[in-house]
């Protein structure tokens, strides 16, 4: 109910019968005591107590009801999961859609509609749909702090009603997304969700992550959302075919919709690669390539503009390109020209601070940074190439507050912001695949 | 300077002609203007001032000197590479030892000398040897917010006198250090080192991070600290022989560092994961699966204890054992007991934060997490079982101050922390690939 306040939404109504006022607000006995239509039910009531509310529901006339409440089907209890097939059945008689049950529910912004505490209030392009709330609210919460702004977000746990191809269909109509993620844990028709997956993949691009592709994690499924799991192979051949991107984790899903929200999608699989710091520049390179990705050698003639920006000692340009003109409000911009004219180089990875602390720099030096992020976007729209900026996090919150606006700067700026060298390189390679593959089909 | 008071050096002798004052230190002209004997020299002067410098360092009866200095063969100019070769000369008829060039030197507490601020002032049993300066900064750093501590951290560049080997034989004799840590981008007898390798590897712990083993990180190399990076094939089987462990970044550095430090070490590949949230469960078990370990069914004599103890909607028990325990004070002891003693299971992974914003809790409840935190502890000890912590970090700043805590509270009660399932399983992973050949190597 907080979550609701804290996302503007006025018309609240608490139904408790052993309460007179829940957070400020007057409750009521039951459904049919509000004064008033009621748009939209959320149950967080004991499983046992379902079946009754939803009389209540369909007395006043609501269409839409999501379940907060669990202890059905994923229980795997005979009678939980008896309980859940009469709740689905009363509920198609009663014409009400269901949300879950075991799940979080909705989070849209224009409808002043929230799960959790402490999400943007605005809206934004990206679809995000997810079997587990926990997911949902990463994908939120993690995506809100690099820049995303979401359309709609629906964990919709057990999925006995609303179902994932539903709203990837929904997703693919809906004019104010253009972006789709989704965590998926199993399904009643996997055909059904291939063919929506394969529609909204023609035209909008769209993310998965499947849980329980491994045993463990198939038997974790059926416990946390009562679903089966498919086969790895499988999941991976209707990726392939429908041209959705398939991810492992959440970190992935994240860093593929800032690619895609933020422009980081390749022109080809060549990196160049520009930090501050010797060894960093070392890993990155390693990394890079360990993620399919190459670093070319620079040009001779690009080696010559760079030699006249950057300090002799303590540097090295040839791609990786180790500089101390990062930090520097005159040099930054020859650099950066230089190696996004290089004709070898087809996307830019900038390390923008180090891996030992985030916030080495402090408050005073956040204009240093805004300038170094502001030319680092003009350039990027100077010579039309992809840009991945990169700024380490650690658990150390002494430098907490400027490095979290340092993360702001870059997404204000429309930049997108990964957390290592190598999570930039895995999301840009995930998002050349899916470019490539999506140019091929655009062919004639 | 800053570094070495922070570190409480008593005697520290700025040099610099054209001060006579340096952050409240009397400054000298020259080395020889010093009272008294000097035992280390760090040099931050040009490149070209240094043989000067090592004349005056000789006279003033230096034994060793640190160069901070670059600007030497990683420059890639000829006449830089000769002044390299005139130095290291001119310190061998002099019977001086050199630090570098181009590298930041010594982190050594007990003996009040730090190239850091921000940095523990007191000691503990890990060696960190880094031919970079940001990895050396990145495992010190890093480490620390995980509790480790450190008897001795060189950071030793171009490396054209103390060597990689030279470190590792040390570390193998000093009797402060008990694990040792190395970043190795090249050298020039690749033979001494792997022999110090294979001697230290039989006595104690040693992690290596080669830098350059890919084509462009190999040229980065060149220019970082001028070193010819080697094979991967000749790494990994120099690792196998010597059983020590090869990691790939300095992520992986620092997790198996910790996993040494606070006994991560798995008795087996089976683990038992714990953790409160079903989408996290779900791609948990997928990430520990990922990484070669198993998460086996638990017994049906533990399930019956599990589920005495855990509330039926919206959890899982069947490993992941997905539960709100981890937060209820009564409830974590008889959870933890339970997976610990089922015979099947050969180490735990707990996740005690989520993956969207550690810092979901707010201070007043870091009593509970500190209950929490001492039940596994002392579960650890009744059970005599490796066990993993993970806190997922983000960049938020919200919450920084609760969650740094809980890191320090996860690190003083001995546990070993990691960000994230996947991480603690990789390392937990290496850990087990160590143990079991160390094992075999000790039978007769």
């Amino acid at each position: 109910m907080l979550s609701l306040k804290d996302a503007g939404q006025p018309n609240i109504y608490p139904v408790n019968p052993n309460a007179d006022e829940i957070e400020g607000l007057p409750a009521y006995a039951s459904l049919t005591d509000i004064p008033g239509p009621v748009d939209h039910v959320i149950s967080a009531i004991p499983a046992a107590y379902v079946l009754d509310m939803l009389e209540d529901a369909s007395t006043k006339g609501v269409r839409s009801i999501h379940l907060f409440t669990a202890g059905f089907a994923e229980t795997g209890l005979a009678d939980r999961l008896q309980l859940q097939h009469q709740l689905k059945a009363r509920a198609d008689e009663l014409g009400i859609r269901l949300i879950g049950p075991n799940c979080m529910g909705l989070y849209v912004p224009d409808g002043k509609v929230s799960f959790s505490q402490q999400l943007p209030t605005d809206s934004g392009p990206v679809a995000f749909f997810s079997q587990s709330g926990t997911n949902a609210s990463d994908a939120t919460y993690n995506g809100a702090l690099r820049g995303l702004r979401f359309s709609k977000v629906v964990s919709f746990g057990n999925a006995i009603d609303v179902s994932a191809a539903e709203l990837v269909n929904y997703a693919e109509q809906d004019t104010n997304t253009e972006i789709i993620g989704a965590y998926i844990e199993g399904m009643h028709d996997a055909r059904d969700f291939y063919r929506s997956l394969r529609s909204a993949a023609r035209s909008k691009p769209i993310a998965i992550l499947k849980g329980g592709l491994l045993p463990s994690g198939g038997r974790a499924t059926q416990s946390h959302t009562a679903s089966l799991a498919g086969s790895g192979e499988l999941w991976a051949a209707a990726a392939r075919q429908t041209n959705a991107v398939l991810v492992h984790n959440m970190q992935e899903m994240v860093d593929v919709l800032v690619g895609w929200r933020f422009r980081a999608v390749p022109s080809g699989p060549r990196i160049g690669l520009v930090v501050g710091g010797g060894g960093i520049s070392v890993q990155g390179a390693d990394d890079v390539e360990r993620e399919g990705l190459q670093l070319p050698a620079l040009s001779d003639h690009t080696l010559r503009r760079l030699a006249e920006v950057t300090p002799v000692a303590g540097t090295g340009i040839r791609n990786p390109v180790d500089t101390m003109s990062l930090w520097d409000g005159e040099r930054i911009r020859p650099t950066v020209d230089a190696v996004a004219e290089d004709p070898s180089i087809d996307a830019i990875i900038v390390q923008v601070g180090m891996n030992w602390g985030v916030g080495f720099f402090g408050n005073e030096e956040l204009d240093t940074r805004q300038n170094m992020i502001a030319e680092i976007a003009e350039a990027r729209e100077r010579h039309g190439i992809a840009i991945a900026m990169v700024v380490p996090i650690s658990i150390d919150h002494r430098h907490g507050e400027s490095n979290a606006r340092l993360a702001r700067m870059i997404s204000d700026a429309g930049l997108p912001l990964y957390y290592n060298i190598r999570d930039a390189a895995r999301a840009m390679r995930r998002l050349l695949t899916w470019e490539t593959r999506r140019v091929e089909r655009a062919q004639p």
